[in-house]
C-alpha cells in the first residue's frame, strides 16, 4: 500500500479518515445490540478493516493490512472508542456520518482497486476486489450482528457508485493515468453520486415484475 | 484449471453449466428476499462461484478464479439474470432446477477435488476442498439471507454424495486414473445418488437417540 | 505447527484435547439446532479448527493444517461423534465442559500467537491471529446455526484472557523466551484468568453510559 500511495501523499491520509468512519458505523452497530466493548471493538474493526482483510486474503497479500499496519489498526480502534464514549451524542450527527461513510466508500473503492492491479490481478478482478474493499466492511458488520447485509437490501445507490469508480479506476490504468488528481477526481465523483444518490433517493430496483 | 481440463474437455462446458444453474438458486433466493438488482446479482456470484472461492484460498490459488476467470464469472451474472427477468416462470419449473442443482453439485465435487490434487494438496485436504467446492456457494447463499445454511440441517442427501464423488475422484488419482472417462463416471455417478436420493427421499440421520 | 512444536513436546497433546473439546462444544451446538449428522460433524470441524483455519489463511500458510492434519481432523471428528452419541448425558456434564473448553481457549491463544510469529508475522499480527484462533471456531459455530457471536456480546471474559495470553506471548518471543516452561505457564495463566471469570461472574462493560 505504502509504495503505490507514495505518489499520491493525500489518499492515506484520507484512507484513514475512511477507516475511523468505517469503525464508527461498525462500533454504533454494536452499542445498538448492547455487545461488550471487545465485541463494539471487533466490529469497529472488522467494518474498518474488513474489506481490506478480503481483498488482501483474495490477492494473496498476506498478512493483510488490516491486521498489521499500525496506522489502520489505530485508526480502527480510535473509530471505535469514539463510538464508544461519544454514542449517546453521535446517533443525532446521523446525518454527518453518512455524508463521511459515502468518503469512505469512495476512498475505499479507488485504494481497493488500486491494490488489486498492483498485485498483479487482472482488470476485472480488480474491479471485484476494490468493491469488496468498499463494501466488505459493511457486510461483516452486519453478519455478525446478525442481520441481513443492508447492501444487498436496501436498494439504495450504495454498491453501484463503488462499481463505477473501481471500473474507471481500472479504465484509467489501462490508459497509464493512476497519478493523485486523476485518483482523487474518480473518489470524488463517486462520493458526488453516493451524496446526489441519498439527498434524491435514487434507488436501484427490486425484483423485476413483468409489464402487464 | 485450464491446464488440467484440457485433457477433459466435456467438464469446462459442464462446470459453465453447473456455476449458471447455483447462480440461478442464488438469485432466487435474492428475488424471494426482495433485495435490489445489486443484490440478486451478488448472490448470484456467491452462490455460482462462492465455492470455487472458498477452495482458491483455502489452496492459496489467488486470486481466485471466481473473481478472475471472465468465462465463469459471466456465467454467474447469466444466471443471476435469467432468474431477475424469469423468475415468475421459473419458480413453476422448480423441479427442473433441482435437477440441474444436483448436476452441479456432482460437477462441483469433481472438479474441486482436482483442483486440490493438482496443486498439491493430500487428498484428505483435497476432499475437504472438493467438499467446499460443491456446497460453499449454497452455504454462503443461505448466510447472506440470513438463514441457517440448509445444508446442515435439512437432512436431505446433499452433501454425503459430493463426499463421496471426492473421495472416490482422490482415489482414483492415488491409482493413476484420472482420464475423462473416469472423472465423468464419477460425476453422472454422484448425480445419480443425489437424484435417488430426491426420488426416494433418502436422508440423513439428526442427532443419535439412544434405544429404549 | 510440528516444526516449532518439536521443542514444546507437551503442547501438541494440549492442542488435540484442546480441539476435541471446542469440537464438542461445536457438535452440542447442531444437536440442539437438530442439524442433521452431517451438519453436526461439520459444526465440530468449524468450531474445533476453524479458528485455526483462519489464522493460516490470514498468514498464507495453505493449505491450512485445519483441512489437512490427519491428526487434528481426527480430533475434531472423535470430538464431534462423542458429542452425537453422548448428548443425552453430556448436556448435564456441563461444567466439566467448560472447563475444558477455558483450557482450549488457552491453548489456542499461545499456539496461534506463535503460529503468527513463525511465519514471520509482526508481534501485532501475531496477537490478532493467536485471538482470531482462540475465538473464531466460537465464532463460525454461532454464524452457522444463526446465531449473533456469544463472544461478541455475552460480557464474559472470554476474549480478554485470549487478548492477555497472545500479548504475553508476543512479549516473550522479543525477550526471545519462547521454551515450553515459558509457554506453558502462560498457557496455565489464561486458563486461570477464564476459570476466575467463571467463577466470580468477571464481566467486560457494555456500551457506555455517561455518569450523571
Amino acid at each position: 500500500m505504502d509504495v503505490d500511495l507514495a505518489q499520491v501523499p493525500v489518499l492515506p491520509v484520507l484512507e484513514v479518515l475512511g477507516v475511523v468512519v468505517a469503525a464508527m458505523s461498525g462500533a454504533l452497530a454494536a452499542v445498538r445490540k448492547q455487545f461488550d466493548v471487545f465485541g463494539i471493538l471487533v466490529l469497529a474493526w472488522a467494518t474498518g478493516l474488513g474489506g481490506g482483510v478480503l481483498r488482501d486474503v483474495l490477492l494473496g497479500a498476506v498478512p493483510p493490512v488490516g491486521i498489521s499496519e499500525p496506522r489502520l489498526m489505530l485508526a480502527a480502534v480510535v473509530g471505535g472508542l469514539v463510538m464508544y464514549f461519544g454514542h449517546p451524542r453521535l446517533e443525532r450527527a446521523r446525518r454527518f456520518i453518512v455524508v463521511l461513510d459515502a468518503g469512505a466508500l469512495a476512498l475505499f473503492s479507488v485504494v481497493g482497486t488500486v491494490t488489486g492491479l498492483e498485485h498483479g490481478a487482472t482488470p476485472l478482478a480488480s474491479v471485484v476486489v476494490g468493491v469488496v474493499t468498499a463494501v466488505g466492511g459493511g457486510v461483516l458488520r452486519d453478519l455478525l450482528t446478525g442481520e441481513v447485509p443492508v447492501v444487498l437490501h436496501q436498494r439504495q445507490l450504495y454498491a453501484i457508485p463503488a462499481m463505477a469508480g473501481a471500473a474507471v479506476t481500472a479504465a484509467l490504468w489501462a490508459l497509464g493515468t493512476t497519478g493523485a488528481v486523476a485518483l482523487t477526481a474518480v473518489a470524488v465523483g463517486v462520493f458526488a453520486l453516493r451524496l446526489l444518490a441519498l439527498r434524491f433517493h435514487l434507488a436501484a430496483p427490486g425484483p423485476w415484475r413483468a409489464p402487464r
